[in-house]
């Protein structure tokens, strides 16, 4: 695909056809990310590939109470305004992707979050060059039951950066509305 | 370009030719970026075009200076190792790029690095698909004269995430070692 359809074609992605995806094309768009830059050329990143369906709703239903208790405590936090959706019991985080790819970093990297979020987007962009379809969900994140992160693999001094939803999307949507570029300023 | 030669095209690149890059390449290139994903459709990206080389002299050796005091002032730093090299003054961080991008981001916004590196993954694949060469500096941070975030125009709440060097590389040199990807776990 060239570069300019992945451009259009690589859209947040929040409906899914019932249809597993292949381990080889995860694997694939797996070794695509990891041709990321990083600094220093670090590769701070490690995977955990979830298809199994009942582990993807107890992920999203550990980072949907976490937050929930979060928002409680703090009306000022972020997700505040995401609140009603996260109560709504049937509202699936991860909207019922067949896969969900988690991207972990080396916690101790001082570029982590910055070099596993070029991975990321290299990942979602492998994934649309195959027909596939993702959504950086970052509510997914929140996962902290020592249970759970020992059952997942989640190595000490590692953190999850971006809970990656894929799969075939039933219908690619519009681009949602973008601002002018801000170019502040052009030094010539 | 097909999204596999950009893979294989898209490296960091510290040889540049003598060439300028035209202004509308460099505002497709930006149009190009502001098409990459944010937390909630947030777009906290803002740019600045620099093309003056005396001003880009001057914005690296502002970076060269506070890094050398902090790696001075702080032998455990990050950027320790690379002190011999910043001590040569003719190191030029940005390697003689004729332009340099600065992507700056919202301070206040939680997912602000993450979201400013989509966006630089963005640019740094469109510049690849149309024969430019980029080289994400993360030294290039480091300005705090705040003469010079007058001059450069930075926003208050604002900060540097993402100062890339860009022009056209003399060549593209070949992929360095990747590890092996790191999958931990797959949860069928």
């Amino acid at each position: 695909m060239i570069f300019s359809e992945i451009l259009k074609n690589r859209r947040s992605i929040r409906s899914f056809e019932d249809k597993a995806v292949p381990p080889e094309i995860i694997n694939s768009i797996i070794n695509d990310s990891i041709l990321a830059p990083s600094a220093g050329n670090e590769q701070p990143w490690k995977f955990i590939i979830i298809n199994n369906k009942d582990m993807i709703n107890r992920i999203a239903a550990e980072s949907k109470k976490n937050l929930l208790e979060r928002i409680a405590s703090n009306p000022n936090h972020s997700a505040k305004k995401y609140e009603k959706m996260l109560q709504n019991d049937s509202f699936d985080i991860y909207y019922n992707a067949p896969t969900v790819i988690l991207i972990l970093g080396d916690a101790g990297l001082k570029h982590t979050n910055v070099n596993c979020a070029l991975a990321a987007s290299y990942l979602m962009m492998s994934a649309t060059s195959r027909g596939l379809g993702t959504c950086w969900v970052a509510f997914g994140t929140e996962i902290y039951d020592p249970q759970m992160i020992e059952e997942l693999g989640i190595p000490e001094n590692y953190k999850i950066i971006a809970p990656i939803a894929i799969g075939y999307p039933t219908k690619i949507p519009d681009i949602p509305h973008r601002n002018e570029p801000q170019i502040i300023k052009v030094i010539n």
